[in-house]
């Protein structure tokens, strides 16, 4: 056999198969609960409506729908966006010509990471952070500086030090709103000292919000992009709302950026599907998303509820949690102050003992950009089980905690 | 505003907006006749089954179709794939693990280029070659060098030659069947030879064949990696015959390519649309690709047909066209022997006076990789205009020709 390794790439070494993959792979076997990933529940899908929505695609533009697209997006769907921004869970400010269609908004991620990373640039990052962003950045080579984290997500003292000290820094990474993996959301007065921060050491953020329209309670927070429009880039998708299947998602961000994420996007995928865009741009015109967004909350917020319940039932009381007010994923990590055996914070080997008994979670550990360190901590989704597997799921993985801590 | 610019990455320099685009841009006005693009007709689409594919799909898969995917692909659609390589005009030796679906297989490219190229690498293409694969292939920083070809495609003797001087190459790159742009095909017995050449300096080959259903006549040929299926990456898209809305395309690889293929995508995008897939899988198992087949080669064999005699009618007869046997594209370029004075040799010129007249092609020079040097050609794209739309056309731009060049 011919060996072709020899010849890949040097990036190759910096990247690696994640977790979330793995995990993927275990969900498929039936009977397994998985807690990892970060999926939807298929009964989220607005699946009554598509064949409405596909008729109206069908009878507005015929097959014309099916040829090659623009690459900046689906005029349709660009010219109802702005309203769509405006809700109070983003209030961005964005034109159909300041808005880029991608493919999902993990390529966003890829096309940001292209069109701004030199090798070894620095990216500030939340420690922990979503581990998707790392892997689209890896590629480009960036080295990360991580922004510590409180409850209320980054840290402006923190921050700004950060951006006085290592002024070389390209841009931030932030998922504002119920933070992929710790369900944390930066409030306001946060967020407009933040923006302060950007405008005063001239840097820009990526704001990547997939989950805002997902608030179980709680009032709705503007984006960090409402306070400092010239200085942030947001990322919205529709993959948490419509269905992931139909990848759509994108980019908001000042004209020089648009442009030039959109000729990047061309070289990635020529277009994003325009059927797909269209749908969406029903779904949206049609003014369906509100009573959607209803039932999507009225299914999960009893979901988070139960796994609250559950790991204060269940998990040994070293642990807390964070008590995310939407999205998808609740973060289990030590009791400050609290310190263990070294042997004991093996999270892999309690994580191969849940899978043994088809229960699964990702360990903490996956979601720091810098692998030196990573705290005792879990990332656990709670969308797409019942509660009654929830239940299951967190007593099972309570008990091995038990045993493997001897507690 | 606050300047973003000085943020952007070195690669953007070695970027830039692609005369495809700016010439979609064009076909949009009402009455231009683009011969430009690489557009397929809406005509083509088997939009009368698609209702059909799409009942079936939802019978099958119900609402799970819609959730996040495997990275390498739908399984149905891997498993029914490697049939579909057995056509006379594949040939292509394939698994369902030894395939990877692609969103488009534009995608497959940018893939391809992140998996092998390090700044500085050399990658061997055609003179000229798919703008699309050196814009995929740019953000990377590679060298290129250009195979020499002649009217049957790559000179074996000079690519043996260049492999010998330049040993390191990381790959050739190469549309081998109804090449975009210039319609040529390689020929059977080359391909044995390139092959050879392949296993000799033990090189790798990416073999993009978006074209090879799109046969008016002739004899099918096999893909140059039914030769060496070892040394060769096959690309093949959905694009062509199904819908390109679809942006279905995949890499056949060896199993190492192939892995890590999937573990770069999932960086890129996490999966392709499940429903896509599995409206291709039906199409497929359906049989329907044979009958459609017929119905597209009825539509386009006239228009080629048409637009071979309107050159020959309407250009000067100091210029020479390809007579492809399949594909999309015409290539026009100047006889041998013939030289006309610099100043006339102004294509871009001669476009924009088209253009003015509401005609469209794209000018040679896109399409060579090294932009040192490029003879006065034009691309001419046949499948997305009336044969009326095409007479009118080139009468048109044969017209320009003759008053540009005063003969």
């Amino acid at each position: 056999m011919f060996d072709s390794k020899k010849y890949f790439s040097k990036r190759l070494g910096s990247m690696e198969g994640s977790a979330i993959r793995d995990l993927l792979k275990q969900a498929g076997v039936p009977g397994f609960i998985s807690l990892g990933g970060g999926y939807p529940d298929p009964k989220s899908f607005p699946s009554s409506l598509f064949d409405t929505l596909n008729q109206r695609v069908k009878n507005k533009y015929g097959n014309g729908v099916y040829q090659y697209g623009k690459t900046e997006g689906f005029d349709p769907l660009l010219q109802i966006l702005p309203q769509f921004f405006q809700r109070a869970n983003r209030k961005v400010k964005a034109f159909p010509d300041t808005i880029s269609i991608t493919t999902g908004s993990q390529q966003a991620l890829t096309m940001l990471g292209m069109l701004f990373i030199d090798p070894g640039d620095l990216i500030a990052v939340e420690s922990p952070t979503y581990l998707g962003a790392i892997q689209a950045f890896n590629p480009f080579g960036p080295k990360y500086i991580e922004m510590e984290t409180d409850e209320n997500g980054i840290v402006p003292e923190n921050l700004d030090q950060l951006l006085t000290k290592h002024p070389s820094i390209k841009f931030m990474y932030t998922v504002s709103t119920f933070q992929n993996p710790t369900g944390k959301t930066i409030p306001p007065e946060r967020r407009k000292q933040i923006a302060t921060l950007l405008v005063k050491h001239g840097k820009l953020a990526i704001e990547d919000d997939p989950y805002s329209e997902l608030r179980y309670e709680g009032v709705p927070v503007p984006s960090l992009q409402s306070f400092a429009h010239d200085h942030v880039i947001h990322l919205f998708t529709f993959s948490k709302t419509f269905a992931p299947d139909f990848r759509l998602g994108g980019i908001v961000a000042p004209p020089d950026i648009r442009n030039a994420s959109v000729m990047i996007k061309q070289g990635l995928d020529l277009c994003t599907s325009n059927h797909d865009q269209a749908m969406v741009a029903e779904y949206l015109s049609g003014n369906y998303l509100d009573p959607h967004i209803k039932e999507i909350v009225a299914l999960y917020k009893p979901r988070r509820d139960c796994m609250m319940k559950a790991i204060d039932t269940y998990f040994p009381s070293i642990f807390q949690h964070t008590c995310p007010e939407g999205g998808m994923f609740i973060w289990v990590s030590l009791k400050e102050g609290i310190s263990l055996e070294e042997e004991k914070l093996d999270m892999k080997k309690i994580l191969l003992e849940t899978v043994s008994q088809k229960v699964g979670f990702v360990p903490g550990s996956a979601f720091f950009a810098r692998k030196d360190h990573s705290p005792f901590s879990m990332r656990l989704n709670f969308t797409n089980q019942t509660e009654e597997n929830i239940e299951k799921g967190i007593e099972i993985i309570g008990k091995i905690l038990q045993k493997h801590l001897k507690l």
